[in-house]
């Protein structure tokens, strides 16, 4: 049996996290059971939804458990299996979580899915043609669902939410607006996502800078956003906000330290009787098919061609997830296993 | 023709409201053209959303402007008649505003409309079987669309939304819980109209007070919130909000003089996957019909027995519109002007 290195939330975060909240053990794998299948991780997916299930306070999904494995996406390869419907050599998806290799009851509904990677690279199932890429889709299509020619805007614009966004609104004959971290983000949201315009928050760094810019970037006001991030940013929108919008609101990653994020004007809510919606696109698993097709068809005809920022090595995870969280990473954050 | 006093929206409230932002006249009644009718006006409605429109700012509607009569619903007789499809003694309901007759061109859609006062007395058209009844239809049935068995809350709970909204969850078999102001209306609101439990803001005035409250009256949590107020209030329903409730956001009474009414916790709109849904009933007339055979009905049985605050005469309508900004009124509050 192989021996399997992994990584363990250790302790809780307080305040911010670090790399001392997670703890490298390695193991052998265990001797499979009947329908059991061992998958070798190829990649790690690191995601921001991880650093609030690091806390222990009530959260939108139950807490991490101490001690044990990390949380998280994986894709792989069986090596081997005990399963009839899978084989050594298949091509696998699931949430393995932050370790070299996986044991999993393979029979279990939605834990294990064959991926093709005939025009869809491996690791983009943890990204555009996986949950980064739905979450996008629901927030696009099941929340702001726009109609040709408004304008919809995303944070944490190049992300692998942003950048999945960005192709499904353009496929869509929407206006595409991204806020992004500095101006390689930027031009890069502008010059190969598809984005009609990027803000750079850190030029913009209070309400009203980002409410003037969100102005000249939206001549027309903004009619969905998707919300990554919380904080001042939201409070622009809205000053921005026309009658009718939708607000998909996916991920506050400004408050994922405890900071308070208040919401500075909720009347305009009212005013422009906005719809604002939560939603975590693991508990809409009957969108998954159609909005899967539609993302790997992107990808697969090069209409959406997300970056990776891909770190080496399990030990190296820790520090990844770190820097995602002060978005160091440009685009899809990935670690490579193998 | 007759002598009809007015009141016209003098100037604009600097913070608070007051009666000198108001001015009565009195005018001749034109003459009829050809299409017109003459309505005398029984009752003038006093509706909290008034406040909104003596604002010059940005609100949800256009300003009420300046040296025109305000803006009101009214309820009367037809006086006289240049319209075929209207004869004097018809009893009607429309848009007269602040003054004793309106001339009203009765051909334009949806300016007049005739009302049967045989089972329901005529003054219930500007409340229960009127806008505000309307409102709560459509923020119970098209937003929190509440299930059997689910907790709903409204705020401002004994005024004409308020005990129209009870009704209605009541006859969807839902908890109600009411919040409300003073231990009168708190009782008023349980022995009278059905609330399952009412919440006296005086008695908690601060979050945690108010959510200490919710939490007893609501042992299963909130599923549905109807808002009229905004501030504290709702800060502390969303601290009880289970997963996947709706909010409909109605009105925020508490700040229609200018106050910030900062959301403290917006989060908390994620981490229960909350949709909050601002909304004006005026512009959903497609639900009108329904609604209101609904309400119709359920002040013709006597299942909604609405309470109503009656001024005396034109000139008695600032006061009383203040009062009532201020919460003095009790249940639906009208001016009666003959």
């Amino acid at each position: 049996m192989p021996r399997n290195q992994q990584i363990l939330l250790d302790n809780r975060p307080q305040g911010e996290a670090t790399a001392s909240n997670f703890k490298l053990v390695a193991t052998d794998t265990p001797a499979l059971q009947d329908g059991q299948v061992l998958v070798r991780h190829h990649y790690l997916s690191l995601d921001p939804y991880m650093r609030g299930r690091m806390n222990e306070s009530k959260s939108y999904a139950a807490s991490q458990p101490l001690g044990e494995v990390m949380i998280g996406g994986t894709v792989g390869e069986v090596v081997e299996s005990r399963h009839p419907k899978y084989a050594p050599g298949d091509k696998v998806a699931g949430m393995g979580g932050w370790q070299e290799y996986s044991v999993v009851d393979a029979g279990q509904p939605g834990v294990l899915r064959k991926v093709d990677t005939t025009h869809v690279p491996l690791s983009h199932y943890l990204g555009a043609v996986g949950m980064p890429g739905v979450t996008a889709w629901y927030g696009l299509v099941k929340i702001i669902a726009p109609k040709a020619g408004e304008t919809v805007v995303v944070s944490a614009a190049t992300g692998a939410v942003g950048s999945a966004f960005a192709a499904l609104a353009k496929a869509r004959g929407c206006r595409v607006v991204g806020i992004a971290g500095g101006p390689d983000k930027c031009r890069y949201a502008t010059g190969e996502l598809g984005f009609d315009a990027c803000i750079d928050y850190r030029e913009h760094g209070d309400v009203k800078a980002m409410s003037g810019a969100l102005k000249q970037a939206c001549p027309d006001g903004i009619d969905g956003y998707f919300e990554n991030v919380g904080g001042y940013i939201l409070d622009a929108v809205l000053l921005r906000a026309n009658a009718f919008a939708r607000i998909a609101l996916c991920g506050m990653i400004a408050g994922y330290d405890g900071q308070p994020l208040p919401l500075a004007n909720p009347q305009l809510l009212l005013v422009n009787r906005i719809k604002l919606e939560g939603f975590i696109v693991s508990e809409h698993p009957e969108v998954w098919p159609e909005a899967l097709k539609e993302l790997g068809t992107l990808v697969g005809t090069g209409k959406l061609r997300p970056r990776e920022s891909i770190a080496q090595g399990i030990a190296a995870a820790p520090e990844a997830f770190l820097g995602l969280l002060k978005g160091k990473n440009f685009g899809k954050q990935l670690v490579k296993l193998i």
